[in-house]
C-alpha cells in the first residue's frame, strides 16, 4: 500500500534544459579531479549526468544508486495478515503440499537464525517475478498485445523481493557456503519456475502464494525473538530507512514489520494472478494492481 | 529525457486510508454490475483495488492499464541524432559489422513500408533490455550486490520498447507471416543476446547501441517518408498521445520524431555500459542513468 508522493521530490536525472550545463560542470569537475578524469569524460560524451546530483526531501545527498528517491513509499502495514487462500482443487492442494514440504529443510537448516534466514530466503523470493514479468513480456511482443500492466507489477515484486535481500544483506552477512548454495539454489529455482510458468502459471503464482504466507509467518516468528530479546534489536539499515521511509531511529523490528507486509501484498497479488487463471482468463484481461507493495 | 512529473496525478493505485471505504465501493458495485460480480468479488477478497479509478489530469478516465500516469513523460528531442561511435577495437568492429550485414536483408524485407518495419523491430528491440536487466538481477541475488540501477534501467529499456510496439500496432497490423516471422526470430534472438550476454557485456552493449544508430537512421526515412507525403500522416494513436504527453492533434510524424529521441537514449545507454566494462569496471560501479528516455 504504497502512498509514494514522488512529486515532493524536486529532481529529476536528466532534464532537456540542463543537460548543456551539465556537461559543463562535467568538464570541469574532470580537470579538478585527475583520478576521476576518464568516467567523466566517458559520461558527458554520451550525455548521460551522474546521478551523484540526487539530493533527499531535507537536502542532504542521496547515497543509493540502486534505488531512486521517489521510489521510496511508506509500508501499508495495516494489511491483513492471517489471510489464507484455502486450497481447494488438487492443484491448489500440490502447491499448498509442496511449500509445507519445503519448510521441514528450511527450518533444520537455520533453526532460529532468522536474520539469515530473511536474507538466503529473499534470494529465491526475487526470482518468480522476473521470471513471470519476463515471460509476460516475451509474450506481449510475440502476440502484439499488452499484458494489462502485469509485467510492470510482476518486475516490481522481483525489485521490491530485491531490496529486501539488499536490506537484510547489512545486518547478516553469507558464509562461503551459503553463498554457494544461494548459487544452486537459483540455478534450480529458476529453471524449476521458467517452466513451471509455461506449463501452468494458475498454479506458479498460487506456489507463490502459499510461499509468501509462510514468509509472512517467518517474519512473525522472527519479530517474537526480536521481542523476546533472543535477537538484538539492532538499529535499521540506513537503506532501510531511505527505502520504506522509516524514521531516523528505527530498529529491525521496523524493518521486519514493514518487510512483513511487503510479503503479504505480494501474497495477494499472487492468488489473484492465480484466481484469474481459475476464472479461465488471461492476466491482462484484469487490470494489475501497479505499486501495490 | 523525461522531465516526467508524478507530483501532478493526485491519485494512487492503493492508499492506505481508502482501502476499507474503497471495498465498501467495490462490493456496492459488484450488486449492482451484476455481470462482472465474480471478478469484483475476487479482486476485493484480496484486498487489490481496480485502476479504473484512475484519472488524466483534466480527470477524465485513464484508459490504459499496461502503463501509468505517472510513467508518462516528454520526449527530449533535442538529443544529438548524430552521435556514433567509431568502432577501434576489433570486438567493436565485429559487432558493427554484425549489425551493418543485418540490415540488408532488413531493407529487402520491408522495401519502404517503415510502419510496418517499425513495428516488426521493436519486437526485437524490446530483448535486449529484459535479457540484460534479468541476468543482472540474478547476479545481484547470488552476489548478494547491488546493482548500482543498471537493473532498473535496462528494464525501463524494454519496457519503452514495448510502449513502441503498443504504439505502432495501432497503425499497422501484423499478417499472419509476419507474427510466424517475429516468433521465430524472437526464439533466436533471445537465447543468442542471452548467451552474448553472458560471454561478453562489452560486445552485448555495443551491439545495441549499434542497432539503436541504425534505428535512428530508419525512423529518419520513416520521417523524410511522411513529410514528402509518400507514406499518410494520420493522427497519432491515443495510446501515443498518452505516453508521451503529445498535443491531442498530434500526428504520427510526432510519434516517429519521439520514438527516434528514445533510441538515441538507448543508443547512449548502450555505448556507455560498454564503454564501462571496456574501462575493465562492471556497470554497478558506475550509476546508471535511471529515468533516461
Ligand atoms: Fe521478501
Ligand atoms: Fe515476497
Ligand atoms: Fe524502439
Ligand atoms: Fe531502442
Amino acid at each position: 500500500g504504497g502512498d509514494a508522493v514522488p512529486g515532493v521530490w524536486g529532481m529529476r536525472m536528466m532534464s532537456t534544459s540542463s543537460v548543456a550545463a551539465t556537461e559543463e560542470a562535467a568538464k570541469e569537475e574532470a580537470k579538478k579531479a585527475g583520478a576521476e578524469k576518464k568516467e567523466v569524460v566517458v559520461n558527458s560524451y554520451w550525455g548521460i549526468e551522474q546521478s551523484k546530483k540526487l539530493v533527499r526531501e531535507d537536502g542532504t545527498e542521496w547515497k543509493w544508486s540502486c534505488f531512486r528517491p521517489w521510489e521510496t513509499y511508506t509500508a501499508d502495514t495495516s494489511i491483513d495478515l492471517t489471510k489464507h487462500h484455502v486450497p481447494k482443487t488438487l492443484l491448489d492442494k500440490i502447491a499448498y503440499w509442496t511449500v509445507k514440504s519445503l519448510r521441514f529443510p528450511t527450518d533444520i537448516f537455520f533453526q532460529r537464525r532468522y536474520g539469515c534466514r530473511a536474507m538466503m530466503l529473499e534470494t529465491v523470493a526475487a526470482v518468480p517475478g522476473m521470471v513471470g514479468g519476463m515471460l509476460l513480456h516475451l509474450r506481449s511482443l510475440r502476440r502484439f498485445e499488452q499484458s494489462g500492466g502485469w509485467i510492470r507489477t510482476l518486475l516490481e515484486e522481483a525489485e521490491n523481493e530485491r531490496m529486501h535481500l539488499m536490506t537484510f544483506m547489512e545486518v547478516a552477512k553469507p558464509r562461503w557456503y551459503e553463498r554457494a548454495l544461494v548459487i544452486t539454489v537459483q540455478g534450480v529455482f529458476f529453471n524449476a519456475y521458467f517452466l513451471g510458468y509455461l506449463l501452468s502459471p494458475k498454479f506458479a503464482h498460487r506456489v507463490v502464494g502459499y510461499l509468501e504466507e509462510e514468509a509472512i509467518h517467518s517474519y512473525t516468528e522472527f519479530l517474537k525473538d526480536l521481542e523476546a530479546g533472543k535477537i538484538d534489536n539492532v538499529p535499521a539499515p540506513a537503506i532501510a530507512v531511505d527505502y520504506w521511509r522509516l524514521p531516523a531511529d528505527a530498529t529491525l523490528k521496523d524493518v521486519v514489520t514493514v518487510v512483513r507486509a511487503d510479503e503479504a501484498h505480494h501474497r495477494d497479488v499472487n492468488h489473484f494472478a492465480s484466481d484469474i487463471h481459475y476464472q479461465g482468463m488471461e492476466l491482462k484481461q484484469t487490470p494489475a494492481p501497479i505499486g501495490y507493495h
